[in-house]
């Protein structure tokens, strides 16, 4: 599984995802689930991916292919396109041609692919938007009622999220948000595992701040504990 | 869906179960998942359901009957069989064939049915035991290193669970703890509803005490708050 999660907030988007993708339990690897595409100053997208690996690589792949396309335009490159919503167009029909590509290759094992991706980006003189690509290629927009998407194993980060994310949080409180839920959901999942990738989009900026937590990562041990021990202590002083 | 949680501590079990059934989201009612089984002083067992309601009511029905059959014996009434596990064996064998049968009727709609259960129980004599029995009849069992099972909804009120639940821990810590589990399942699955019931058995009493907790229980209300109040203090203090 993976562990996927953005925040759309008044001042800026974050994102975070896992590496860990299995084959079965015994077939564990690292891969990369964050992808940025990024023409500074003019156009920023980061695309987080859950499912099937051949389904999203490729996907990603072909992506690429078509950006680097030398009569890649705005209907097929998400370099080029003139707005969100169509980057998150041509996204979803990649997405789902490559499914469906994968999917008859695969009817006769009897197996199906399937993968959703979250796509958040902004285009200069443009508003910031982030999308939730179902694998049939449609899909859904966060907006402020809902600041946050998730993909992959989302259950158990779900509950910190529902509390404590508002669109006015500040960047600070939703990196520290998606960071508990991240949290959670390691400490109860087995196939959800760091290092993690984490992804800030502030409004306007026009550029991705990308950076990586390694497991032994000093500063998430410390707030993982914290954590832990403000759940403990919180639990401790309620009285029924 | 339904959310059921039961803790197997040094003390007593602690059992927790939601009401709510629903097929499709616009037809919901109110349905006891507990069902308890009690000759004081000599046998008591409590048995929470999850799944298709037709095949969990056929079941404890069935369950019933076998009891109450003047021919009942060791080997067909869960009030007589020696041990738990001989319990825990009629159920899984009348879950098993009440969901064959029923699944066998459902073929032509191309529907399956499926149902768990949780089935804690003691006997004069004999130590504390609790089983989950899946669909095919088959069970795991709680123990030391395990003390809780789930059925239904069960990932958001899980991170709790791992964090606080231990053999040591109280009978009044664990009511806590599984009502606060049962608090964020509540919160983020619609299909899980209250009112609530709970069931406490413990060591050697023989004896189980059963209460209901009504949707507007005040102090059920208060924990639901002071917990959220204690989440957000707890993120507001943890600096990253």
């Amino acid at each position: 599984m993976t562990y996927c999660v953005g925040l759309l907030l008044n001042d800026g988007m974050v994102l975070l995802s896992d590496t860990r993708t299995n084959a079965g339990l015994d077939n564990i690897s690292t891969y990369k689930k964050m992808f940025t595409f990024e023409e500074a100053g003019e156009r920023v997208i980061t695309i987080m991916t859950a499912g099937s690996l051949s389904v999203t690589q490729t996907t990603i792949a072909q992506l690429h292919e078509a950006m680097d396309d030398p009569e890649a335009n705005a209907e097929t490159s998400i370099m080029q396109a003139p707005t969100m919503l169509k980057v998150a167009e041509i996204i979803g029909r990649t997405l789902c041609n490559v499914r469906q590509d994968i999917d008859m290759k695969m009817q006769a094992a009897k197996v199906s692919t399937s993968a959703s991706m979250i796509v958040a980006g902004q285009r200069k003189g443009g508003g910031m938007r982030m999308f939730l690509i179902y694998p049939e290629g449609n899909f859904i927009e966060a907006t402020a009622d809902t600041p946050f998407l998730q993909i992959g194993e989302h259950k158990y980060g779900k509950p910190i999220l529902d509390r404590v994310v508002r669109p006015e949080t500040t960047l600070v409180d939703a990196r520290k948000a998606v960071l508990l839920s991240m949290d959670s959901t390691l400490r109860s999942n087995l196939s959800v595992g760091m290092p993690l990738d984490m992804a800030i989009i502030r409004d306007g900026s026009l550029t991705i701040e990308e950076s990586r937590i390694e497991a032994n990562d000093p500063e998430f041990t410390k707030m993982s504990e914290a954590w832990s021990n403000a759940l403990r202590e919180g639990f401790t002083k309620i009285e029924i």
